[in-house]
């Protein structure tokens, strides 16, 4: 919600709906926590059979509903609520799109927590507990990102596998660093039938990967490496390497000495693909993806949304040329391709 | 933040964006309580200098002025940041009309925090905590709102000045009830130098209204009445009652009980000024006057976003009649004067 854009003169209105936008939040995770959506999918469309459905007061979901219509995830037409197709597709419970697991993570407070100290996060420069470094080991946070974020990376997966088409070479070799949930590697692995899979990351959310892949039908081509992208053996030779939402954790020295040990492991030709929350240079733009720097700032000692040409650099520092950067229509976040050397 | 308008398809990028939508709530209330925009308003505008000024990270100046430009309070052009005539207006402390001070209600733990249990209110239909009935004394919970939200008042209580012209009776007898801060009331003393008011709150409340009559030189036309709205004598023979923001918390037949005291207190042709977040028929528009309902749902046993029907037909059944809805230019709440019957 924004503004008046009838307002002549300056109101309080955006400061007021700022400083409560933190109940939109609420709203939709109160929708989700009591599968509002799942109810109206299945044809409840007045508050009173909603209410009924979902076992709540007609006052609650009356309100709730039509905040969910204020907020687009419900349309109402005279008393009666309809999902939007955006809502059928994500947070109706039966759709195979559903991503009401997200809150698993998103709403995790470990996660949401960090926000209540962002004044002392602002004046220290970074994250105010003693998990901002994210090269040290934070497993039960990262299985349980691994376990709610699966269904959000769909889209992106999708484009990543077609970005890399399977025709050109008989067998990949595919090192997926920091794989959680696995599922970029497991896209490939599906779009590519001869393609093996390496995931690396910490051992307890390698066993989440393990579980995605043979629920996909690879597990016969998925291998894991326990450890830290950091450390860890990587194995060499690599195709393909897939770096997803890694980098905006670290500076670009630790970046760079990652991508260093990368470029190791690839054969000659061989690429590594990025996908990142990558803003304009503007740094303000466009909204989702330059918004993601403050996540990264409440979170993380010294991460970052980095603009293609930051990411660009670092690259090109470390042995790599050719970086392209490649939008994903209707998608937040961007993919980098970068070749190493022959 | 919306979706991209470029989507052919749903993403998933407004559910993402509303489940961190309480980290916008967050960013600006760092940036008030790092006093940012004061430092930008005085002349500061790299990152360097606003970091210097407020005693702050670079990076955590950076990424935090980032993302109020992303939520429309600043502007940007290369690296140097600007205020908003908005947030010079409301958000440098210099400015005479600057409203700061809303953080010490809005981000209170017992407002904010009653919708960290939306889920729950929305099955009971009301609030979960023992604080949902507001005809029973709150008088800290209320102090804290009248030493807060003064500010955000201004212009809604210049519009009800203005809308009542002082010139049609030599002077007004004016009874403000819940008064808290006291400005509406206030307003009506500034502008016709012969009204004299008389405030009804709870005894603390009253205490900050009469500070303000004070700072405002009405304090000798300026009389307090402790106690309940439902309960107090409220005197005889007024001319003009102001019922500001308190129909909202209750249910229609209690607002009808009010009324009725109201109707008697009143002279025969007195008019009764109702300041209200009032939603179209439906409910679910305009946003900010519509999503109101969702704190009556998360802080009261039974109040609401009354709709003008509504507000009218109770104003109707209780002796009021030439009920007339005012809407205020880029304000989102509206005014409805009504008349008691000679």
């Amino acid at each position: 919600m924004t503004a008046s854009p009838m307002a002549a003169h300056p109101t309080p209105e955006r400061i007021f709906n700022t400083l409560n936008a933190y109940q939109n939040t609420a709203a939709l995770k109160a929708a989700i926590e009591l599968d509002i959506f799942t109810a109206i999918g299945k044809g409840a469309q007045e508050t009173t059979a909603i209410a009924a459905k979902i076992g709540a007061a007609e006052r609650g979901v009356r309100i709730l509903c039509d905040n969910l219509t204020i907020l687009g995830f419900l349309t109402k037409e005279k008393n009666l609520y309809a999902l939007t197709p955006e809502s059928a597709l994500f947070l109706d419970r039966r759709s195979p799109a559903n991503l009401t697991s997200i809150l698993g993570f998103l709403a995790k407070e470990e996660f949401t927590g960090q926000f209540e100290r962002l004044t002392e996060a602002v004046r220290k420069g970074g994250c105010v507990t003693q998990d901002g470094d994210n090269t040290k080991p934070k497993p039960e946070f990262w299985v349980a990102f691994a376990r709610s974020m699966a269904p959000m990376t769909v889209p992106a997966s999708k484009f990543i596998a077609e970005l890399l088409p399977s025709g050109e070479r008989n067998s990949w070799k595919v090192l997926d660093i920091a794989a959680g949930h696995g599922m970029y590697g497991i896209a490939l692995a599906q779009a590519n039938p001869q393609a093996r899979i390496v995931a690396l990351d910490w051992e307890p959310v390698l066993q989440v990967a393990q579980e995605n892949a043979r629920a996909a039908g690879v597990a016969d081509r998925y291998q894991l490496r326990p450890g830290s992208a950091f450390e860890a053996e990587m194995g060499e030779n690599y195709d393909i390497v897939l770096l997803t939402n890694i980098l905006h954790h670290f500076d670009p020295a630790t970046c760079e000495k990652l991508l260093r040990r990368v470029h190791t492991a690839l054969r000659p030709g061989g690429r590594v693909v990025t996908l990142e929350f990558v803003p304009n240079e503007d740094r303000v733009s466009p909204p989702t993806a330059a918004s993601f720097s403050l996540i990264m700032l409440a979170s993380t000692d010294s991460g970052d949304a980095y603009t293609a040409a930051e990411l660009s650099l670092m690259f090109q520092k470390t042995g790599f040329r050719n970086s392209t950067i490649h939008a994903m229509p209707g998608l937040p976040q961007h993919v980098m391709v970068s070749e190493k050397a022959t």
